[in-house]
């Protein structure tokens, strides 16, 4: 079983208890709850590298509370302050904290991340224009007071793939990635398309490549904002690369000592490989696991 | 290969030409370029039970184009007229059409129609709440003039899945299903978890079941309004189940048998299997071929 980076929350996230008002308020009001500790949108991480939790009564005086789940019995939540900034700017703290927690604790932060930043950036109901929102289920979605929709939370569905070609993988590179950092290609899923044919509509508009048997691997959630990464593989009897340099700067094949050796982080491999909590690093390691050399 | 319903669309999305205004512009006063007729959000069917295109000359006077994209050289549109209704209600009309429209047929209508009913459920801006917001990159996307905020269309990811014990899967029924109906279990994936875990997630939160050993089987969308369907298998030891009866009316294992009888319609079978199109049916379909009676 693969176990990619963000993912395994020992978090129930507890269903009933968010349309549960009452259950909703005894938890709030039990000194045993927990607060997910923040700053700002990052996680304040403990001396040994851990989430930090807290009371409820740390909470600001003006926050909302957001109800991630129940771990032994208590309530764990997040604090929606909506003084916080966007997080749409991203700290370098926060890959660094991800270099650090265990994936588990990175998916419970994960959640409370995606959440709390979809709040921050939907206030307004898209359908009517009214700010009179508030939040709904325990943080779950928010519900118009003036045309009472009911808005839930965005996921957006990622493709990230490997496309194969005579035992090498295309790996490439954006513009905004580390010196030397290669990965997977990959992009948003759109409105009427499978993940199938996002994944062959990618490689054919990032690299002209026209693929065939495209295989789903396994997934994760990544929290910036709030995307469901796919990863697949693709195969190609066509090498030939015509690439889209408006979303990449470079792309190349790799064979397997190749990939191998940019994975051990070996001297003049060929590129610097995705961090591991990410799935594309995962995505490699099955690879490598599953060709031969 | 699988090939659920609603996949196959023969369009090239054309990417470029969205971004690329001056050639976009040209499109629209090309006369070769073509409208898709619909009826509401509902699509016009030919005598010959396909899709029906028009001149964009039949688009109403206040109506948006849409990009639905290109095929044999022509770039075809949909029409976005703001006075339609929503689509929240569904008509019957649209489940004959799918029973008609040819798989690929089908998967162009979807797009068209998750894309017209998310600009009408979106006309404001969810950061700001300004109404001034125009859509953008040939309709995949609206722009707000008054914070810059660019939006994109949702796509809902959804699990659907088949619990399997001892050579049995695990059927269920929603209280609006037709009579007799019974089809995979489902829900919405939430922020901060991948599939696998929001597969697992539901079968606890519905049938009460643990699961290990999650598989990705295929994928599909589903323009009600725009949801992602990914079909899956999930394998438990204990088939004791635990039915939340707010979501389903009833739940029940079934044998290869049982399956092969419903899905063939025979009289006595224990249920009435999902449509063609619907993606369970292509689950089932994957279950009785890959596992023996």
């Amino acid at each position: 079983m693969l176990r990619p980076g963000l993912t395994g929350s020992p978090l129930d996230r507890a269903d009933t208890l968010r349309n549960d008002p009452e259950a909703l308020g005894a938890a709030m009001s039990d000194w045993r709850s927990r607060l997910l500790r923040l700053d700002g949108i990052d996680p304040v991480l403990s001396d040994t590298g851990e989430l930090s939790w807290g009371s409820l009564a740390e909470a600001p005086e003006t926050a909302e509370l957001l109800l991630l789940g129940l771990l032994d019995g208590r309530a764990h939540f997040a604090a929606l302050d909506y003084s916080m900034p966007e997080a749409a700017a991203r700290s370098m703290a926060i890959f660094r904290s991800l270099e650090l927690l265990p994936p588990e604790e990175a998916s419970t932060y994960a959640a409370a991340r995606s959440l709390i930043d979809w709040h921050l950036r939907h206030r307004f109901c898209a359908r009517c224009g009214s700010g009179d929102t508030t939040i709904h289920r325990a943080g779950w979605g928010r519900k118009c007071s003036h045309c009472a929709t009911e808005h839930f939370p965005r996921v957006d569905p990622v493709v990230i793939m490997l496309a194969e070609h005579d035992r090498r993988v295309l790996v490439g590179r954006q513009p905004r990635y580390p010196k030397g950092r290669y990965s997977a290609l990959a992009g948003f899923l759109e409105p009427g398309e499978s993940v199938e044919e996002a994944v062959a509509r990618e490689l054919w508009e990032e690299a002209g490549l026209k693929v065939r048997d495209v295989r789903y691997i396994v997934s994760q959630p990544w929290p910036f904002p709030s995307s469901l990464m796919m990863a697949c593989m693709a195969y190609t009897d066509d090498p030939e690369l015509t690439i889209d340099t408006t979303e990449l700067d470079d792309a190349f094949w790799v064979d397997h000592h190749g990939v191998a050796a940019s994975m051990a982080g070996e001297l003049g491999a060929p590129f610097l490989p995705p961090p591991p909590y990410a799935i594309a690093h995962t995505l490699f390691s099955w690879w490598l696991e599953n060709t031969g050399a």
